[in-house]
C-alpha cells in the first residue's frame, strides 16, 4: 500500500508537469525564488526537517548515530514520488503523513533498524511548519539580494539626479517642482524599509516548530523515558525538552521558539506582514514608473532588451513590462498575506482548515514578491531617465507650477487670502488664454505697479523652487549607507 | 531566436515539474478541476481561441479553408514547449506573444502560406481572455456536477432525517430543538443557490473577447479591406464586425459580448462572485460538520475510507478531513475573488498590471472551489449521522433547551417579563444544582400551585417543540426538484 | 433597569455625535445614501420589522388589531435612545435585545396589554436581518438612481463623441486610435451591467428573515397553539408557517425566502457581489478620467464648481476630486464585500461572530458605493472633453500610432514577419531621430520603390484607422435603451 | 463663504448624530478606543498638528510668539463645526482645506495678524498624516493597556492551571492530553507578541509628516527666505529643513522621518501589520473560548455579569458574547489592514485616491482591535475554568486519548508499524463496542501475554502523559516577566 520511493516515472511527471509552469504568472516564471518555493523545495525542506529532528534526537542521546545517518541519507527529495505524495496527502489533509510512510520505507530498505527512528515522537505540524520556515528563509535571502540590488540602483539614481528638476505631481496634476533625485530617494527609502523588515525576520524570527501531537512534546519525552537514561520527573523533562528544542534549532540554523506555535501563528503573521510591506513598496516604484512612462509624459523608459515590451500586434510599442509585472504582483500579495492573517484564527491545539489554508498563499506571497523584487532590480538598474523631457514638462505650464511660491511672495503685499485669490484667478486666465502667467499676473489690478513682470518672471523659475529636495536626498542616501552590504550571500550554504 | 515547437525535452520538464504538483493544496490535488485549469489546459484553450479565430475569419471570407485547417491542425498543446513559453512570457508580460511566434513557426513548417493567417488582426487579450472563458466554462461544468451530487445527497439526508431531532445551537450554546433534516435542507438550499449562480454564468455570461489592439476591431477590419470584397464605409464595417464577432462566438460556443470587454471586466467579476459564493456555501456545510463531529458532540462522522483521516502520530484519530479541506478552500477563495474585483480598476484600453494579475487568482479560485465541491459531494454522500447521539445531547440539559417554550406557556400566568425572569432564575438554579428543570420550576414561588410538575414535564419534551421544521424541510425539497438533472454532462464534448 | 425610551438628552447626543460625521470618508459625507444607512435608519428599520411582525401575526389571527396598532405607533426611531441602545448592545452582542426591552417599555406605557405582543415568538436575527434587507433596499434604490443618471450621461457622451478621435492606450503607451465615444460606450456598459445586477436583487432577492430562535419557527407556532384556533398537527403547522412568512413579507414588500437564512447567507452574499461589482465598474470610469486628466494628457477635465478641486497650498490646482473620491471607494469596497463572503462560514443555527461581523461592512459597502455612484453621476454629467487636445495627442507621435495598420498593408509586400520587423526598426528610428515616420519608412531598403511616401502618409492618417468604433458605440447605445427609465423612483414610498 | 467656527447648532448635531453611534459594531460601542478615534478626536489631532506646526516655525524663528499662541488658542475642536467640515471636505477630497479656512477665520477674529501664519507653507497631507499618527498613538496606548491586562490575566491562568489536565484537540478530535495552563501560556504568548509589535511602533515608528505640497519643503523654505535671516544656499536650506522637522517632531512627541512619507507609506503599513497581528492574536483566544464553551464541552464559561449573554428569546442562554465580539472584530480587521496595504500603491507625489482610502479603514482597524482587546481583558480576567469537567472530558474516551503513548510503548514489542496498526484496530474496536480500551488491547492477538492489562491501564492514565506542558508553561511565564509593567500610562498627558 505504501509506494516505495522511486525515481519518478517520466510519464507521470510529464502529465503533471503542466499544472503550473508559471504560464499565468510571468512576474515570477523562471525566477530563482519560484524554484526556491517549488513543491520540490518544500519536499526537500520537509525531509531536511525530518533529518534534523533525528539528528537532534541523536545529539540528546536517543538515537544511534548510524540510524541518524541512514535517515539523513535517504532524505533527498529526488528519491520520492512528489506527485504521488501530493495526491495521497488528501487522506490526511497534509502531505507529511504519507511522506513519513515513504521515508520510512526508503530507510527500511537500507537499514531496517533505523526506520524505527523516523519521525519518532513527532507530528505533521512539527515537520511542515519547520519546512515552511526553511523555505521562507531561502526565499527571503533571494528577495533581499534583489532588494539590495534595487536599493543600490535607487541610490545611484538619487545621487546622479540630485539636481534633475521635474514636475511634482499630486492628484495627477502638476503641483510644484521636485527633483528626480528626491523621487529616487523615496524609492530607496521604500526599499530599505522593506529590507529592514525582512532582515528582522531573518535575524531570529523564523523558529523551528517542535511540539508533538498537541504541543506538549509528550511523544518525544515518552521515547526519552523508554530509551534513555533521562532523569525522572519534571526537572528531567524540562531539561530534556530544552535540550531537544535547542538541538533541533541549531541543526537547522533557525530560531528557538518560546513555545510550540502550532496555533499561535506569530511567525506566519510576521512573514505575511513582511510580504505585504515589500510588495507594497515595490508597487509604489512601479506606480511612479508607469506614471512617468506614459507616452505623453515620457520622462522615463524601461531598460531596453531584445524582445522586451513587445506587442503581439503593434510594432512601435515599447511597453513598460517590468513595472507592469511588479504591479501585477502588488495586486495579489496583500490578499495572500491577508489570508495568512485570517488563518491566525486557529482553535484548539490544531485547527481544522486554518493551518491547511496557509501553505499555498504563503508560497504565492513569497514567489510573487520575489519575482517583483527581481523585476525592480532589473528595472532600476537599467531605467532610462530623460532629464530634458522632465524640464520640458516642467516648463509646459508657463510657470503655473510655482504658483504656490508666488502666493508666499505676494502675501506680504496682499495678505494671504487675497494673494491666493489673485493667483487662482490669474492661473485660470493664463490656462484659458495661453498668455504667459507672469504677464497675466503683472497686469492684475491688485498687483499693477506693485511688482514688476521681471521680478515675477524670476519668481516663476522652477529651478529656484525645489526646496530642500537636495538635502532630503542626501539624508536618505546617508541613512542608506547603514544598510548596504549586509545581506547574506544567497549563494552561500545556508540558503 | 524563436524556438521551434517541439515535444518537450524530458529534462526540462522534469526540472520544472516540481513547481506545483498540488503538494501545498490537498483540497484540489489530483482533482479533475485541477487538470481542467492547469497550464496545459490554458495553453490548449489559447490555441483553441487562435484556431477558432482563423475559422471565424474563414467563415466571413477572409481566410482560405486550407489555411484555417492547417492552423487548427497545429493548435495542439502537446506540440509546444509549455515551460519555455511560460518563461519567455516575461518579455511581453503575457504568454500570447511568444505562443503566436511558436504557432506561426509550427504552421510555417507545414504550410508557409497559412502561417500568414495566424493571429491576423488580433491582440493578446482577445486570445487570453477568450481562453479564460473556455477554461472557466470547463471548470464550472465539473463544479456543477459535484454540486449536483452534493445537493442530491443533501436532499436525501433532508428527507431521511425529516424527523431526526437534534439540538439547535446558537452562539455555541443549545438554543431550541431542531431536526437534522432541516439542517440538511439548509445545506441543500446553499448548494442550489450556488448552482443557480454558476448556471447563470454558463447560460450566456461567458463571452468571447474580440476587439483587436485597442478594442476597435481595426486590425481585423484592415485585413478585411485589404483582402476581401467587403462593402466600403461604416455600414460595411458594421456588418463585418457583427459577422466576425458572431462567427467567433459560434465557433467556441461562447456568448457574444455587446462590446469588447478588455477593460470592462464584467465576465471576470461575475465569475469572482460565483466563486466566492460557492466557496462560502460549501464552507457553511463544513462549519456544521466540524461542529457536529467534535469528540464531545459526535453527532456526525465523515465517511470512512482506508487511510482517511489518519494522523501521523495518533492511531485512534479519525479526523474530519473532508470538512477540513473544504474549510481550507473557503479561507482562500474569497480573497482570490476579491483580487479579481480589484482588477476591475483597469485604466485606458488595457491596464498595466490589473489584467495580468487576474490569471492566477482566477485559476486558484476555480480549482479551490472545484476541489471543495468534490470533497463536499464525497462528504455528504457518505456522512454518518448518529441520531441516537443527537437525542442524547438534546436531553443532556434536562429540558433547558425548551425554556423558550415555557416562557410562552407561562406568559398567560405571569406576564411576559415575569415569566422570562422566573425561567432565567430556574435555568440557572437547575444548571447549578443539577436538579431536573421541571422540579425546580414547579417549586418556584410564582408557580407553586399554578401548574403541575407533570404538565411542566410534558412541556419540556423536546420532541414536541421543533416547530415547522418538517414543513420547512419539505419546502426546500420541493424547490430543489426544479434544479435536479439540469446540469450539463461534464463528459460531453463541450467541456 | 430598562431605560424608558425618551427624546435623547442633548448632552449624550452631542458627546456621541462626533464618532463619525463622515470626516474620514468624504466620498459619502453628506450623501443621501449615507443617511439611508445611518444608525438612525437601521434603528427605524428594526422597528419597522417589529411592527410588521406584529401586523403579520395580527393578520393570521394571533394579535388583536389594537395591540398591533399600539406597537406600530411606538415604532418610531426618534422615541428611542439610540446611543444607549448601541452601548447596551454589547451585553447580548446585538442591539435587538435591548431595543425590544425599550420598545416593550414604550408600548406598556401606552397600552400594557399590547406590550405582551412585542417581539412575540421572535429572535434577534429575524429583526436585524430583515432590517438589513430594508436598509439595503433603500440604499440600492438611491444607488440605481445615480447609476441611471451616470448611464444617461455616458450615453450622451457616447453619442456626442461617436466620431471624436483619440489615442487608444495600452500598458500606458499609445496603441492604435480609438474614439472617445467608444470609451464612453464602455462606461455605459459598465454602468448598465452594475445596474442590472442591483435590479436583480431588488426584483425578489431581498427576503424577510423569519425563523425564530433556531430557524424552526417554533416560538411563533407555540403562541399560535396557545392563543389561536389553529388546526392541530403538522398540516396545521405548515399552513400557519406558510401564512405567517407570506404575511410578513407582504407587510414589508420584501421577498419570501424558501427557508430561514440565519446561517445560509445567500442574500448577504448577493449584496456583497453587487457592491463589489458596482464599485469596480465605477472605479474603471475613475481610472480613465484620472488617466486622461493628467496635466500632460489633458483630454478631459472634471466639471468646474466653486471651491471644487482646490488645494490648500497651490492656487493653480484643479484636482480631479470626483474621480479621486470614486477611486477611494473602489479601494475599500471589494474588501468590505469580501468580509461578507467570509461571514458565510456560519456554524450551527447561529454563528458566534460571523453574523455580528456583517453589519458594519455591509453599511460601509453600501455607503461607499452609493457615494461613488453620486460622484460618478456628477462627474459624467459635467465632464469637459477636449477633442482638439485628443487630436493633438493622437498626432504627437507622427503616425507611429497606426504602425499596426502598416504592418497589415506591408504584409502582402514583405510577408508578416518581415513587415513587422521593418516597422519595428522604422518606429525606433523615427522615435530616435524625430524624422517623420512616413519618410523613414519610404527609405527603408525593403520598401524603397515599392510604396510611395504619399501612400504611406495616407495609411498613417489616424482618422482612417479606428475600425468599428462607431458601430460598437451604436451597439452599446442600442442595448442601453432597454435599461433607461425602469428605475424605481427613489422618492416613492417604498424607499 | 467660510462659515465661522461656532458651537454646533444642536439641530444639526442631532440630525447627524445618528450616522454611527456604534449600533452596528457592539465590539467597540462605548469603548475608550472608539472615542479616541472619533471624528472629534481626529479633528482635534489635526488642530494639534496645525498648532504644533506654527510653534515649530516659531521655534526656528519664523513666527512671532504671540501669533503662535493665538493659533494654538483657537485650535480646540469644540469650536468648529465638525459636520460642516466633513461635508465641505468633498470639494477638496480631504477635510484639511476647509478646516484651514475655518481655523484662519477663527484666528482672524481674535488676532488678524496671526491668521497669516495659519498652515503657512504647508499642505493637507502634512496635517492629516501627522494627525493620523497622533490618533494611532492614542489608540495604541489604550490598546496596549488592555493587552497588558489580558496578558496579566493569562499569566495568572497559566500559573494557576499549570497542572490542570484537559484534552488536547486537533482537527476537532481528542488528540493527546494537555493542560489548561499550557493553553493559557499560549494565549499569553500571543498577547505579548502583539504588544511587542505595537510597542515597536510606539517606540519611534510613528513619525510626523512634513513635506509641503510635493514633499520638498519648498513652501516652508520660501517663507523662511522671505521672513527670516536664513543663511542662503543649500547649506542654509538643509539646516533649516533639519531644524524644522526636528522642532515639529519634538512638539508632538512623534518620531522624525528620514523623508516626507507622502507616498512611501511605511508608517501606515506598519500600523496595518500591528493591527492585523493583534486582531489575529485576540481571535485565537476567542476561538479557544468558543470551542471550550460549547454546551457539550463546557470546560470554560465567560464571566457572568448582569444582563450579559442573554438571548431575546431563550431564558436559559448564557452566550459567550465577549468571545463572539472578539471574533466579530477578528473577521473584519485583516481586511481593513489589507486595504491599507493596497494604498501603498501611491503614484507620483500624492496619489488620486490611495491616500483618501486610508483614513476610514485605519480608524476601523484601530477601534475594532481596541474593542476586541478590551473584551479580551474582561474575558480573561473573569473566565470560569471547570477543571472537573476537563478531567471528565479527558476520561470520556476510555484512554483512547493516550493511544499515541501506547504506540511508543508497544513499538519495542511489535515494531513501529505493527504497533500503530494494532492500536488503530483496537481504537476502532473500543469505539465501536464501548469496551475499555485497555481490555480490548490486552486481548489483541499480537499482545496477548506480552503486556498485562494492568500495565496497559497504567499507560493509559492521561495524567502521566502531558509531556513538558509544565515546563513550557514556565518558559512562557518567565519570558512574560520581561514585558509586564512597561506600558505607557493611558491616563497620562501624552495620550
Amino acid at each position: 500500500m505504501t509506494p516505495a520511493p522511486s525515481s519518478r516515472p517520466p510519464s507521470a511527471v510529464s502529465e503533471h508537469a503542466d499544472l503550473d509552469s508559471g504560464l499565468l504568472s510571468p512576474v515570477r516564471a523562471g525566477s530563482r525564488v519560484e524554484a526556491a518555493v517549488s513543491d520540490f523545495s518544500w519536499l526537500q525542506a520537509m525531509l531536511d526537517a525530518e533529518a534534523a529532528l533525528v539528528r537532534a534526537q541523536q545529539r540528546v542521546g536517543l538515537v544511534p548515530q548510524d540510524a541518524a545517518d541512514a535517515i539523513a541519507g535517504c532524505a533527498r527529495a529526488e528519491l520520492f514520488d512528489l506527485t504521488g505524495i501530493a495526491r495521497r496527502a488528501r487522506d490526511a489533509a497534509n502531505p507529511v503523513v504519507c511522506l513519513v510512510q515513504d521515508l520510512t520505507g526508503a530507510v527500511a530498505a537500507v537499514d531496517p533498524a533505523a526506520a524505527e527512528y523516523v519521525h519518532r515522537g513527532s507530528t505533521s505540524q512539527d515537520i511542515l511548519d519547520t519546512a515552511a520556515m526553511l523555505v521562507a528563509r531561502g526565499a527571503f535571502v533571494l528577495i533581499t539580494a534583489d532588494l539590495d540590488r534595487a536599493a543600490a540602483a535607487a541610490a545611484r539614481l538619487a545621487a546622479d539626479h540630485r539636481g534633475t528638476l521635474m514636475p511634482g505631481r499630486t492628484l495627477t496634476q502638476h503641483a510644484v517642482p521636485t527633483t528626480f533625485g528626491l523621487k529616487a530617494a523615496g524609492w530607496l527609502q521604500a526599499l530599505t524599509d522593506a529590507t529592514d523588515r525582512i532582515r528582522r525576520l531573518l535575524d531570529g524570527a523564523l523558529p523551528v516548530q517542535l511540539g508533538g501531537a498537541a504541543g506538549t512534546l509528550a511523544g518525544y519525552l515518552e521515547y526519552a523515558r523508554l530509551d534513555g537514561p533521562r532523569p525522572a520527573g519534571q526537572a528531567g523533562d524540562a531539561a530534556f525538552a530544552a535540550d531537544l528544542i535547542s538541538a533541533y534549532a541549531r541543526e537547522l540554523g533557525l530560531a528557538e521558539p518560546v513555545l510550540p506555535w502550532h496555533t499561535v501563528r506569530t511567525p506566519i503573521a510576521d512573514i505575511a506582514a513582511a510580504l505585504a510591506f515589500t510588495a507594497g513598496a515595490l508597487g509604489k516604484i512601479a506606480a511612479d514608473v508607469l506614471s512617468l512612462a506614459r507616452t505623453e509624459v515620457a520622462e522615463v523608459a524601461e531598460p531596453a532588451a531584445e524582445g522586451r515590451g513587445v506587442s503581439s500586434a503593434m510594432p512601435q510599442k515599447r511597453n513598460p513590462v517590468l513595472a507592469t509585472l511588479i504591479r501585477s504582483a502588488a495586486l495579489q500579495v496583500p490578499a495572500q498575506a491577508m489570508i495568512l492573517n485570517y488563518c491566525m484564527y486557529a482553535e484548539d491545539e490544531r485547527p481544522a482548515g486554518a493551518w491547511h489554508a496557509e501553505w499555498q498563499p504563503l508560497r504565492e506571497g513569497l514567489r510573487l514578491t520575489g519575482g517583483a523584487a527581481a523585476c525592480a532590480a532589473e528595472l532600476l538598474e537599467g531605467i532610462r531617465v530623460d532629464a530634458a523631457r522632465m524640464r520640458e514638462n516642467l516648463d509646459s505650464t508657463g510657470g503655473l507650477i510655482v504658483a504656490e511660491r508666488l502666493a508666499a511672495a505676494l502675501t506680504p503685499l496682499l495678505g494671504k487670502r487675497a494673494a491666493k485669490a489673485a493667483l487662482t484667478r490669474a492661473s485660470a486666465q493664463a490656462a484659458r488664454t495661453g498668455r504667459p502667467f507672469a504677464a497675466v499676473l503683472a497686469q492684475m489690478p491688485e498687483l499693477e505697479g506693485r511688482i514688476s513682470e521681471a521680478r515675477l518672471t524670476d519668481l516663476l523659475d522652477p529651478a529656484d523652487y525645489c526646496g530642500a529636495a537636495a538635502y532630503l536626498t542626501d539624508r536618505a542616501l546617508k541613512q542608506e549607507t547603514h544598510h548596504v552590504g549586509t545581506a547574506p550571500d544567497p549563494s552561500s550554504d545556508q540558503v
